[in-house]
C-alpha cells in the first residue's frame, strides 16, 4: 500500500506516540497492532485486554507522557516524523523494522538526500581515521550525506569530514543523551548542515543492547555502508550485516592480514563485500543507482490511520512473517559499553519459536527449555500471541496458531 | 595426444637441445617446428632453408655447443627434463609456452608435488615479509611446495620459510647465473629438499625482459599463485596475470589502502582474486582440488620425436593459433634491472599479424607502419612464416596464408 501524501493529525501523532512508547512495543509489534486495530487509538485501547490474556499488565504510556515528550522536543527544536509521512526518509521506510516515529534535530532537507553508511572501530589507527576523513570528504563532494553513530574513531572522523556537505549521527539513546558526551560539540556542529536523528525518548540513556539497535538505522537510511577498520567481533560487521539484511552495498576496505583492525573488513570481503580501496568504489556502484527509480522494494504494510482494518487479516499475517524485528546479534560484541553485561542478548523469538509447536505446552516447561529467564520468555510470547503466530489455551499453555 | 613414457634418447634431447638454442626460435616456434617436421632432427635440417627464404641466416646451436652445455650440466649435477617426460611437472606442461628443456638442480622428486607460487615486492615492508614466512611455513606443512623466483624481499622470505619442506627457485638467467648474487648462499640451502629451476643455457645472465618471461614458470609450475605484497605496475602483477591466463587460482594479500605496497593485491581482489589473509584461505582451495583427476587441460599437441608427420596439417595450425607464447605484458614493469630499458618490450606478433591482410605489403611498410625496428620484425614474421599463418611472396612482399 503506498503511503503518498500520508500525513498524522495531532491526535493520531499522539496516538503513535503513546502506543510505541508503551512497554513491550517494538516497532514490529507496533506495525502488527496497527494493522490489526486499524490503528493506533485501536491499539491502545485492545491492549490492556490482550495483555490480561497473556497474564500480564502492560504499563502503556499516558496521554500526559506523550504530551512532555511532544512539548520537551518541542522545546528543543525536535521533530517527530512518522513512518509514511512525505519527509520520513525513503530508505528507511522500506526496512522491516523502521521505527514508527524518529526523533530529529537539524536540517530535516539532508533527510531526502542519498546516503552512505561509514562504520568502523573506536579504537581506530591514524591511518584508518585519515582514509575514513577523505572518503567522507569526498562522498560528500559528490553529493551523498555521510550516516554514522558518533562514536569515537571512525565514527568521528566521518561525522568530521562531512560537516559542511551534510552528515547524519543517528543515536542509541534519546537526543538529549548523547554517547560518548565528548561528542555533544561535534553534535552540535553537525545540525546547522546535517541531523540528529533517535527512535529513542528523549531522556532515554543507552544501554549496550541499543547500539545493535540502532545500527539498523544507520544501514537503513543508507544505499551502501562503508567499514573502514573493524575487529573480527565489532559492532560495525552487524551494522554490515543489517546492510546486506536490508538488500543494501556493503564495502569494506582491507588491511593487512596482521593487523586485527582489519580482520572484520577482510573477513567481509571474503564474503562478497565490494572491496572499497578509494571513494570512486563506492560512486561507481552507488551513483548508477541514484538514476533508477524504485530502488527499495515494496514498503512493508501499514494501514492507513484510522481506516478500516483489511478484510482478510491473514493474508496480512503472511505479509508479516517476516525475520526478527531486532535479530540476535549471532556476532560476539565488541561492547560499546564495555561495563555493561547486557550486550548480546536480544530477543530470541526464534528459538521460542522453535520449541512450541502444534500441541500445547506449558509456559514452566518453556522457560526450562529455552534456558531464558521467565520474564523474557512471557515478554516474546506475548509478542509472538500479538503477532498472531502462536495461541494460548486453557490454564495459559501455547501452541502455534492455525 | 598423451605422453606417458615419453622419453628421448640421447641423439633426440641433443637435437631437442640444439634447436631450442638456436636463434629465434622460443617454445612455441619449437613446437610447431617439431610438430612441422616430425622432430627436432628434421626441424633442424629444414631451419636452412626457410631462413633463406626468410631473407635471413638463421644461427643454428651446434653440435658442439649442445654437447659442451650437457657437459657442463653433468659436471654441475644438474639434469635436462624434455617436455613429456615423466619427470616434467604435470602443471607446467599445461601451459602454452612451456619450456621443451628445463634443467634443475637439486631433488628431482619436489618437481612431482602439488605447488603453490608465492611472489611480491623485493622492497617488502617487515609485516609482509613476517606474513610471508608464515604462509609458506604453513604450506609447506599443509604438503604445498613453495615456488617464487629468488629475488629480494617477498621471494626470500618464501624460500627461506620453505627450505625443510622444499622449495622450487625458478630462475631468470642459467642455473650458474644467480640472481641477485647475494641469494647464491640461499639456493644452496635450496637445493638439499627442493630444486632451482631454468630454462635458460648455462651462462645465460638475465636481462630485464627475462624476468616476466621467467614468471610464466613460477604461475605455471604451481596449482595457484599468491600475491603478498605488490605495487600497482610490478613483475608480480605480471604472475598473476600469467596463472589466471593459465586456469590457476589466483590468491592476493590485502592492505591498507594507503599502503603503495597494498595496490597490486587490493586491485587483484577487486578483479576477482581471491583473498588470502590467512594459509586456509589458499589450502582450503587446493586441498580438495589434490583430490580431483585431470586438473590440467589437455596438453598442447606435440608430435612424437621421430614419428610421422600428422597428414592434416592444417589442423595443428588450427591447434596452435595460441595467444601470444609470451604476451607483451600490459602492465608497465617494476624493473627488476633498473638500469636497463629492455624490460618491457616484447614480440608485438598480434600488431604485426593486424598489419597483413591478403594483399602482399613489403617489409619495409610494415616497419613503417608498425613502428618497431626493422630487425624485430624481420624476426616475428620469420616466425609467423613458420606458423604458416604468413606467406612470403616474390620480392619478399607478405601476406596473410591461405
Amino acid at each position: 500500500m503506498a503511503m503518498a501524501g500520508f500525513a498524522l493529525d495531532d491526535r493520531q501523532r499522539l496516538d503513535w506516540l503513546r502506543l510505541i512508547r508503551s512497554e513491550s512495543i517494538g516497532p514490529r509489534t507496533f506495525r502488527t497492532l496497527v494493522n490489526r486495530f486499524g490503528g493506533a487509538a485501536g491499539a491502545l485501547d485492545a491492549l490492556p485486554e490482550l495483555g490480561r490474556q497473556a497474564g500480564r499488565t502492560l504499563r502503556l504510556c499516558t496521554i500526559a507522557e506523550a504530551e512532555r515528550e511532544f512539548e520537551a522536543l518541542r522545546r528543543r527544536g525536535a521533530h517527530l516524523i512518522a513512518l509514511g509521512e512525505a519527509a520520513y526518509p525513503v530508505p528507511l521506510q522500506a526496512i522491516d523494522s523502521a521505527p514508527p516515529l524518529i526523533a530529529i534535530e537539524g536540517e530535516p532537507a539532508v533527510l531526502s538526500r542519498p546516503c552512505v553508511a561509514l562504520v568502523g572501530s573506536r579504537n581506530a589507527s591514524a591511518a584508518g581515521l585519515k582514509f575514513t576523513a577523505t572518503l567522507a570528504r569526498e562522498l560528500g563532494e559528490a553529493g551523498f550525506v555521510v550516516v554514522s553513530g558518533l562514536a569515537r574513531g571512525i565514527d568521528t572522523s566521518a561525522h568530521q569530514a562531512s560537516l559542511e556537505s551534510g552528515t547524519i549521527a543517528v543515536l542509541a539513546g534519546g537526543l538529549d543523551q548523547v554517547y560518548p558526551p565528548q561528542n555533544i560539540s561535534l553534535l552540535d556542529r553537525i545540525r546547522p548542515r546535517g541531523a540528529a536523528l533517535s527512535e529513542m525518548p528523549l531522556g532515554w540513556v543507552p544501554r549496550g543492547r541499543d547500539f545493535p539497535r540502532r545500527n539498523r538505522l544507520v544501514s537503513g537510511l543508507a544505499l551502501g555502508t562503508v567499514v573502514v577498520e573493524a575487529a573480527r567481533k565489532s559492532g560495525s560487521l552487524i551494522t554490515a550485516r543489517f546492510a546486506n539484511e536490508q538488500g543494501r552495498q556493503v564495502f569494506a576496505v582491507p588491511g593487512s592480514p596482521l593487523d586485527p583492525r582489519a580482520e572484520g573488513g577482510n573477513h567481509l570481503i571474503r564474503e562478497g563485500a565490494i572491496l572499497c580501496a578509494e571513494t570512486a568504489h563506492v560512486v561507481d556502484v552507488l551513483a548508477p543507482m541514484l538514476r533508477q527509480g524504485d530502488l527499495f522494494g515494496p514498503v512493508p504494510f501499514l494501514a492507513r490511520e484510522g481506516g478500516e482494518p483489511p478484510a482478510r487479516q491473514e493474508a496480512l499475517w503472511d505479509e508479516l512473517d517476516l525475520p526478527e524485528v531486532l535479530p540476535a546479534p549471532k556476532l560476539e560484541l565488541e561492547s560499546e559499553f564495555p561495563r555493561r553485561q547486557d550486550v548480546v542478548a536480544d530477543v530470541p523469538h526464534r528459538l521460542l519459536l522453535d520449541l512450541i509447536g502444534s500441541a500445547p505446552i506449558a509456559m514452566d516447561d518453556l522457560v526450562r527449555a529455552s534456558g531464558r529467564p521467565a520474564r523474557e520468555v512471557s515478554r516474546i510470547l506475548l509478542e509472538l500471541e500479538l503477532e498472531g503466530v502462536v495461541q494460548r489455551h486453557a490454564g495459559g499453555a501455547l501452541s502455534r496458531s492455525g
